[in-house]
């Protein structure tokens, strides 16, 4: 069946607000640089009033992706959950606005929108604290069948591990997705994220729930519990998924049983603010893969959407990426 | 007296909303490339709904000012009026995690706080959408005399004129700022702004109410009713005042009575989002202002902030302007 969606992201719905900030201050607030952590409310509230001057955007990891994918010229789907709330309307109007379909209804009452306040320190490294809110309230019941089966690809993150009850919908996506012969993406997202959830990840590659993972070089090392990147991407291969690792200013690896290919990262003036270069790789990567390029041109896609996201602040595109790609020299469809 | 403050801008209070759109959504919505128009609620909801997605940051001319100097190191004030509701706090915060003085109570009740928005067209013009809520009623009761007193130069956006309570505020203002021996700058905001107060305006020059007046070369040639840049420089050399004119990458030019400073303009890679390059040009100015720089040496700082300003989407610096101007290797005190 041809599919109506390219690709169908389903995530936590975040939206986030971002200062620049001293090393010092990651120091002085306790926070893990380039990490995501949980916070709750109170810590919330404390950790906005420390913080300088913000910018809000949209954010949310498989959000984004949709969001770059979008900018690509795919047809791409959403699904996550936010609170009717003044943070949840900016959310949806920048998916829809877009062009993304996006069926989840807001919760109207509980805990309001995810908010993400980032930390960008002067090396453009983003340091992240997520408050989960509406978005722990994603569960199976908003797992549209019909958006999944009309899907190419079920994109998946692995911070959905985080709120207990979108586990379920993850694994019924999943079976939803894989009945109507579509493939599975998961990203593992941050890794204290696969700290947390490390045999979890490891059943769902090794079950056959997900054909497809991205990973970037810390996330791969975690998972596999070594500090040998070449170790973590020989035990990747042997999982027999197609494996992307994104390695930053070193490019990226495709890993699959037969090969490895390693393209090298666009050059960039100044990298202002790291945040979504994972997502919006994955982005240029599922776009090639959507568009039936080769796994080399799918890479080149992510790497050049990556370089994009890092030159300014938020982690959302800030122009059109598929001109972008064209201006580029990069074929957006297979020859 | 020594002034505690080396700047007090005084202006509307304002919350952006940034969005891309290409030349053909100013055409279907009506919009005037490069102005800022007026507009109500519900004219905001509906232009809202048409936009893309967007990015939320603080703004307001003045208030954009303010901000660029605390970036440089000087000590500002801000006086202008929010309410106390969502975007509000976040205009309060941002203002004031720069350790910026803001003295100005938030309306309690009333419409909502103002906020403009913008759409960013291919060639990095901005064009603005202001419902001014709560800004109008910033009153001569807002106009706090110690503070003003306090202040070195106190700077006022020509923008004030539109809501009427405001251009009491602002005479009120000159009047302690001139009585403490204090300099008055006004900055005319926008040539379609002249156009509704050009008798007003020209009335402040002449009536020795303003002593340094902030202009971009479309604002000037309206003032004086002339397409006729030189004549223009002349007619304002004529009002005896101090005059900055922008000239986008024409760089700018100082026009006292006794001569014309040109300086050139900074080279940048890309104009991204020319929101806020008259505001940084004029922190810039200030600063050198401030700290005793000569004329050519404060509005190559100007020049310099511009610069930075226009290379990412929104109006409030990305950097430390200060260890910025040093790096590009300009004096940040009078030797």
């Amino acid at each position: 069946m041809t599919a109506q969606f390219d690709v169908l992201g389903i995530g936590n719905a975040i939206v986030d607000v971002i200062a620049r900030a001293e090393d010092d201050f990651l120091v002085a607030q306790n926070l893990v640089k380039g990490s995501m952590q949980l916070i709750d409310e109170d810590r919330a509230q404390a950790l906005f009033a420390a913080m300088g001057p913000m910018t809000h955007t949209s954010g949310g990891s498989a959000a984004n992706t949709i969001a770059g994918l979008a900018s690509l010229g795919a047809k791409p789907a959403f699904i996550g959950k936010v609170k009717n709330d003044d943070a949840g309307k900016r959310f949806a109007h920048d998916i829809r606005s877009q062009s993304i379909v996006f069926p989840t209804q807001p919760a109207e009452e509980g805990p309001a929108t995810a908010m993400c306040l980032i930390a960008v320190t002067p090396d453009g490294e983003r340091t992240m604290n997520t408050y989960l809110g509406a978005s722990q309230h994603l569960t199976s019941a908003d797992i549209d069948r019909a958006t999944v089966e009309a899907s190419s690809i079920v994109y998946l993150e692995g911070y959905l591990w985080d709120p207990p009850a979108a586990k379920e919908a993850f694994v019924k996506a999943s079976r939803i997705a894989h009945g109507a012969g579509r493939q599975v993406a998961l990203t593992l997202s941050d890794s204290f994220c696969v700290g947390r959830f490390r045999e979890e990840f490891l059943g769902l590659l090794r079950t056959q729930t997900v054909d497809i993972v991205f990973a970037n070089e810390a996330e791969l090392k975690s998972l596999y519990e070594t500090s040998d990147f070449d170790a973590a991407v020989t035990a990747l291969r042997e999982e027999g998924v197609l494996g992307v690792i994104t390695r930053s200013e070193k490019g990226a690896q495709v890993i699959t049983r037969e090969e490895t290919i390693a393209i090298p990262a666009y050059p960039v003036d100044e990298v202002v603010d790291c945040t979504g270069a994972g997502d919006l790789f994955a982005s240029g990567f599922l776009f090639g893969l959507a568009k039936d390029l080769d796994l080399r041109a799918a890479a080149h896609h992510g790497a050049l959407a990556a370089s994009h996201i890092i030159q300014h602040i938020g982690a959302r595109p800030q122009k059109n990426l598929r001109q972008h790609a064209i201006d580029n020299g990069l074929a957006v469809e297979a020859e």
